[in-house]
Parts: C-alpha cells; structure tokens; sequence
C-alpha cells in the first residue's frame, strides 16, 4: 500500500515537502516503538502547529485514511505502531515548553517536549513536575511528555491525570477542542481531560498540555533495604506505609533483576539478596526527611532486611537511582528479546503476585525477573526471550497471558503506567468486563464514528484471548 | 402528570411498596434541592441494592421514564431536582460504609453514606479522607458522599476525582458495571471514573464509590488573617504559595459576609476589615506545623494585614472554622433568597475577579458577598435577593451572568465544585465553546441513547443565554 501522488502533494502542501516521509527507510523507521511489533505506515507526516494538525486530521477524514499519533516512540505496548496502514502523524516539532507560569505553578507545553528538559526548566525556578514520567505515556501518545521513562514518584504525588489540567485536542475530523485551564479546581461538564490522557491516541491528537507543577522539595534522600526473601520486601512496603510514612517512592529489585544490572553496569548491587527495595524521601525539613528515613530503616529492618545502607550524598544517592535506571537496558541484553508486562495490584496483594509469577516462570522454564514500583503496587515483570524460537514463544504467549489472569484474579489490572495498545486489548474483556468494555466501544465510536484514530489499539480483536498475537512484524 | 397504577404497582414490586412515594407531599418533598428550583417528581424511589437500582433502571427504559438519581437533596445547582415528569431515584437507603481497608488505604462506600460519619469512621483509624466534601457533590448526585458541604482541603490534597478510585455504576439501561479498583494505578482503557464522577447523573446511577485515603496528619493549626483591602488579601494567596508553602486551605471571607455571620452567629469576627483570610497548615511533626503558620503570618503581614490571631489550641481553631461553616446559614437569612455561584479563576486573576464581582453588585445595587476557598481561586459570590420581587430578580439575572462572563474572561470557568445542574447550564457553550459541548452531547447519547438519566441538566437549552431562567419552580 503507497500513498498516491497526489495524496502525498495535498499533504506536502499542509506541512512542506521536507515534512512528508515517504522513503522506504523512513516508513521502517517510523513503523515501531519501545515494543517487538513493527508495521509499515503509509507515510510519515511531521506538522509544525496546532493548525497543521487539524488540516492533516480533515485530510484523513476526507480521504478515510487512519492517523497513529506518534513522538519519540518510546511506548512499551505498541500504542504508537502505526497498524492498518496509518498515516504516522509524529508531533516531535510541536516540541515547545510555551510557558512557565509561576504564579499558578503551571507549565504550559507541547506534546514534543522531552520530559527531562521540562523538569530542568521548572526545577530552574524552584518548581518540579511530580508524576513519574514513564506514567506520562498516557497523556499524550501524541507526545513525548508522554514517552519518557524515568523516575518514579508516584506514590507520594500521585499518577498523571492527577496533574493535566488543561488539554488542546484536534478532534478526529479536525475540531480543536480546548478542556479545562489554569484553575485548580473545574468541574464544568464531562471530564475530556481525563477521557483524553488515557485515550492512547484513539480519540484524537493532543496539541498542548497544560500541567499542574509543585514546589521543588528543599530536600530529598535514599536509601537501599536488601532483603534474603522477596516476600519479606513486599511486606515491609505494607508495613511502612501503614505506619503512616508516604515516601517518595520505594522500587523493587528482584536477585534476576540485580544480576542483569550488575552484568552489564556494576554498581554493587546485593547480589547474595533476593530483593532489594530502594527508597526515596523528601520534604522541606532535613530533620524531618532524615527521621523519615530513619523509621523506613527500623521497618525494614524489623520485616527482615539485612542490609540497610542510607545514602551519604547527593552523589551516592545519584548512583543508586542510576543502578534502577539500567534495570530496563540490562534486560535487553540478557536475552535477545524481553516482553515488558506493567500489572499494578492492591498493595496487600504484592506477595501473592510476585509468587505467581516466580511460579509462573519456573512452570515454563522461563527468565522473568520483577521489578517495579512497589509502593503502588505496579510491577513490571519482564519475559525474556528469543523471538526466533517458536518453541519459547508459545510458553512465552501462555505465561504472558497467565500473569495478567494472576493480576486480573488479586483484584489489579493489565497495565498501571504504559497502557494498553496492542499488547493487552485481547485481555480486556477479561478485565474490565462485557458492559464497561461496550460502553467504551460506544465512546469510541461516538467520538471517532469513522474509526480513524489510531486503529487496531486497546479494543480486542474478535476471537477472544486466543487472538494475543505476540510476534507481529518481521524485524 | 401521575404515575400508572400498573407501573407503581410493578415498582413497588421491585422495592417493596413502602419503598414507592406517591403522596403529594412526598412528590413536594424531593421536588428541590439545595437551590430554588423545583419540580414535581413522577413518584419517588427508595431501591436498597445495586439489584435494585438496576431493576429500576430497566423499568425506566422500557417505559420511557426518566430518572433523576439524588442522594440529600443539599446540591447547589439544581442537579437533584427532578425535570421532565421525572422518578426521584433516592439512594439514601444504599447507605453502608462497606470497608475500610487499612492495608491498601481505600473506603468502599455506599452513595448514600454522610461524609462526615466516614471522616469519623476513617479517623478512628488513623486514617482521613482529605478532599473538600462540599466538592464530592460531583461524586455521586446519586449519592451524598457528594451532597454534603464542610472544609476546604483541596488546596493541599486536590480534588475529589483524585480520590475515586473505582465506581459501580448502573447505566441507563440497567448493565451494572464495575470501573477501577484498589489499585492505586490503572490506566487500562478509557477513565470511566473520572466521566462518570463528573457527570452529575446524566450517565447512569453510581451505586458504590472506592475512595482513597491517606494517614491522618497529627497536627493542624489554624490562623486568621485581617486586611484593610480585598485585593491585599488576594494578595497574600499569591505570595503564601509563592513561597512554597502548602497549607490545607486558605479561606476568604469579605465584610458583608462576615457581618452575616456576626448577625446571626457572633464569633468576634473583625467588622471593621474589608477581608479575612483563615489558614490551615497541617503535618506530622508539630514544630513544622508551627514554622509553617509563622511564616504564613509573616507573609500576609508583608502584604498589609494588620490583625493576625493564630488559634492557641483545638478549641480555639474549632471556633475559627465554625464561623466559616457559619457562612451560608447566615446568608440566606439576609434576604429571603439566595444565588450562590461556584466560579473558579487561576489565582493570578483572583484580585481581578474580586474586583469584578464589587463592580457587578455595585451597579446593579445587590448585596453580593463573597467567600470561598482563595487558595484554589474557587469562590462563592452569593447574590442575596427576594424573589416575590420581579424587578430585582430581573437585576439578579443579569448580575449572575455577567459574574460567569467575568470568570470565564479571566481564564476561568463556572464550576470549581457545585455542578451545573440547571443554573449554570446555558452558560456552557460560552464556557467550553461549540466544538467541545457538542462533544460531550455525543458522549451523552452514546451512554444514554433514550436520554432518560436526569434530563433537563448540564446541556443548555435552545435559546441560548438568553433562556437562562432562574425562578423555576412555585415555592
């Protein structure tokens, strides 16, 4: 399938011709994410505003063509796999911070912005974006606010719809629509804001984000807890934070996690250890954030942790974050291939799904180290993997599909951070149910009656939980 | 127009046929909420169950009857007031708090639960449930978790939409389905939650709401602040969360409105300042609580205020808040009546919005005091009057647009809490323009196809503005 020249002059002539990507090359390039899917989009657009966005949007109207939103192309569920011959519309030029506005603690941004530089921008005027930035995928699959994986502070300053307070969405047929503004509270009519940022590109494209920022902690600290059993890890996560302390953050390493880290990146991870859990504080008070510290220490030590080390500086606290920052390239080179799972469960349900999936991986031979944001609940197990194995891939697909039914079955759900996208929609039926699942497909086609945005994402396939096609594309 | 005897008949076979209001006093009694809007309901409801209000929900569709959930009837904007030859669905019999789960920090309530016996329930256990109560009446206009008015703590710990973590909703046509969970994270398919809690029972009935709470802070101290001007005071919200400092909330009450409650309800207000602003700051260490409300009180000194009392203990701090509490009772005994608006502004247009609203009262000769919860740039203006008086109520109507006019000029828009019910709802199109309304009309019929959830709201009529008409109702 190949665009038509005249097709491809109508949209030179919106974005320039240097805009449109129709080589070979680039439609390769442009056809996968963070994911093992690939798929070859029609061409590849780059527009440069707002208005470009809507005129592309009423050219695929017209022309019954189908949009993927798409950025830095970072996603770990195929959301941004341009299938069924998409238009890639790749909003990396809408990549402007366009205000930092101090008085209402907010940052006004294009979807293009890199996260990273965003949080240097505010931290610069004493304010700081809270979210965990690997959360942010959701907000813009249009946008790489969205794609950046980082830290993960979730826990004490919440997920990120919690802090989009305004969105600019070109609708599918091109309407621009703005939701919400620079006022903290705003109840006016149906919620878009939230209805958009978990979209995952199938409403719609998002032009502009308008995010809550806070005041930049004073003070922030570290420390490490290792622990002979990972059952002993999770409960102290229940018992710190039943004693009333909201940390920062606490990640969970697991021993398989800790060896790929170590292999690749030597940081002196525990290794004797089954799990390590990493925990960050902070507040405006040292005293406070010490203290705070310290009583995570005495609870971690008290649920069996046998090796506590606070971090002395800045720069020993850095190394630690940087040790949790190589979990997801070690992974990668472990095995030819990983597949990243993202289940979030209750908290009190940690021990239950970190068993199920050691048994899990031990009944199908499988490498399946676990790590994640334990504070919330939210682990990301990793199935490692040779895709050219057809054998391992069929133990692959069934032990894949069986950690979602565990997760599913302790009352959690398919995906806390990296969404849905092509990865987990034969699964969510078993989720979220027949009716909220309907329901979600009349949202759909009440928003985008012609199907365009972002097709074949989030919503399954017909032939139930057996369609899971893991190994599409052919790189 | 009166309900079928075969109809009350099978309703009364659903619900039992005590459960089934037909006397013309009962009709009277749940034809009005908190506003002075009425109407006479078709008959009332009381369903004890999810089963029932599912029931009662497939009768309503067959018969082509609408359905108007309501909880307390306290709402502010007309959203319980039954339109159309409405049922009153009451859910007040679906009044359990379910569970509290210490380990993952939820409450699972029922929507007819009062807020205040969960706060209480939720604080014998070391927890509390922070969001602002009056703010939960989006929540559930099925359900008093959301009807019932108290503090203001959104400035520290957001809005109610935070803080739902899953909803059972019966849709219109009776599916019971269920949204989210006990995970702290989810982003699996489209945010019903946050639709659904922001739709004011035009989608479907919540019948069971998971809140979120978080350990309950062991201090919190109060301060008032007395300015000679208005604008100094919104002056002081600016450069209090300039610094960096989070309180719980910052209150405003003008001089009109304190001389209402000083009428009514002496407490020692200060009569002789045009404006007080009343501060929370709470934590968990005592000596943090206490810096942080010096340094309150040194910053609004910096901005002119004269008179700073800082609550020496519980009592005293009691005493401060009820005066608050105190506002809108001594309102409405002012003049017979009263318009209380809910416009939210970014707090850099604060000083601006006060201003506008002094002008508006000015020049059409009310009395319009104002309160509210500065520190989210969320206000009250109340527009006192007597509504046997055309004349005035013709003056009213102008001074109630012009105020939304002036919120929405300045960034803002017509809800930071209340809803739209019926008194706002032919300002939404001038609030969220075309494109977006008509959006939200495609949402609405995608889940309400026969239009039979609580007709009559959030939509604007034809007519435009002009048809805004507020004396509904012959009480």
């Amino acid at each position: 399938m190949t665009l038509e020249p005249r097709l491809a002059a109508e949209l030179a002539a919106i974005v320039g011709p240097s805009n449109v990507l129709l080589d070979e090359t680039d439609l390769l390039a442009y056809g996968y994410d963070g994911t093992w899917y690939d798929s070859r989009p029609l061409c590849v657009v780059l527009p440069a505003d707002t208005a470009q966005v809507s005129a592309i949007h009423r050219f695929a109207t017209r022309e019954r063509l189908a949009l993927t939103p798409r950025a830095m192309g970072s996603g770990l569920s195929g959301g941004a796999v341009p299938l069924c011959g998409s238009i890639v519309l790749n909003i990396m030029r809408l990549g402007a911070i366009l205000e930092i506005d101090e008085v209402n603690s907010v940052a006004v941004v294009q979807p293009g912005v890199i996260t990273g530089d965003l949080q240097r921008a505010v931290e610069a005027r004493g304010l700081f974006y809270p979210p965990d930035p690997s959360s942010l995928r959701q907000s813009a699959i249009g946008g790489n606010v969205a794609e950046n994986a980082g830290g993960a502070r979730c826990l004490k300053y919440g997920v990120t719809a919690d802090y989009v307070m305004a969105l600019e969405v070109v609708l599918p047929a091109g309407e621009i629509v703005r939701t919400g503004g620079k006022t903290v509270k705003n109840v006016t009519g149906y919620d878009l804001r939230a209805l958009f940022t978990g979209a995952e590109g199938t409403l719609g494209t998002i032009t502009e984000v308008t995010l809550r920022l806070l005041p930049l902690p004073k003070f922030a600290k570290t420390a490490t807890a290792a622990f002979a059993q990972i059952e002993d890890a999770a409960r102290a996560v229940i018992a710190i934070l039943g004693a009333g302390i909201v940390p920062t953050s606490i990640e969970l390493m697991d021993r398989l996690t800790m060896e790929c880290v170590e292999e690749n990146h030597p940081t002196g991870l525990p290794l004797d250890s089954d799990a390590l859990l990493l925990f960050a504080v902070d507040g405006n008070y040292e005293s406070i954030v010490d203290d705070e510290l310290a009583r995570v220490a005495d609870i971690a030590r008290t649920c069996g942790a046998h090796d506590i080390r606070v971090a002395r500086d800045a720069a020993e606290s850095a190394r630690l974050w940087e040790a949790r920052r190589a979990v997801s390239p070690a992974l990668a080179r472990k095995r030819p291939n990983k597949l990243g799972e993202d289940i979030a469960v209750p908290r009190s349900e940690l021990v239950a799904m970190v068993r199920a999936v050691r048994e899990i991986a031990a009944r199908h031979g499988l490498l399946i180290p676990i790590f994640g944001h334990a504070g919330d609940g939210n682990l990301h197990p990793n199935i490692l993997c040779d895709r050219r194995d057809p054998e391992e891939i069929a133990r692959v697909r069934v032990a894949a599909r069986e950690i979602f039914e565990a997760a599913i079955a302790l009352g959690g759900t398919l995906s806390g951070e990296h969404g849905i996208g092509v990865l987990k929609k034969q699964f969510m039926e078993l989720d979220l149910g027949a009716d909220a699942l309907a329901l979600m497909r009349r949202i759909k086609h009440a928003v985008d009656p012609l199907g365009i945005m972002n097709p074949g994402k989030v919503f399954p396939d017909p032939g139930g939980i057996d369609a899971f096609d893991l190994p599409v594309g052919t790189r």
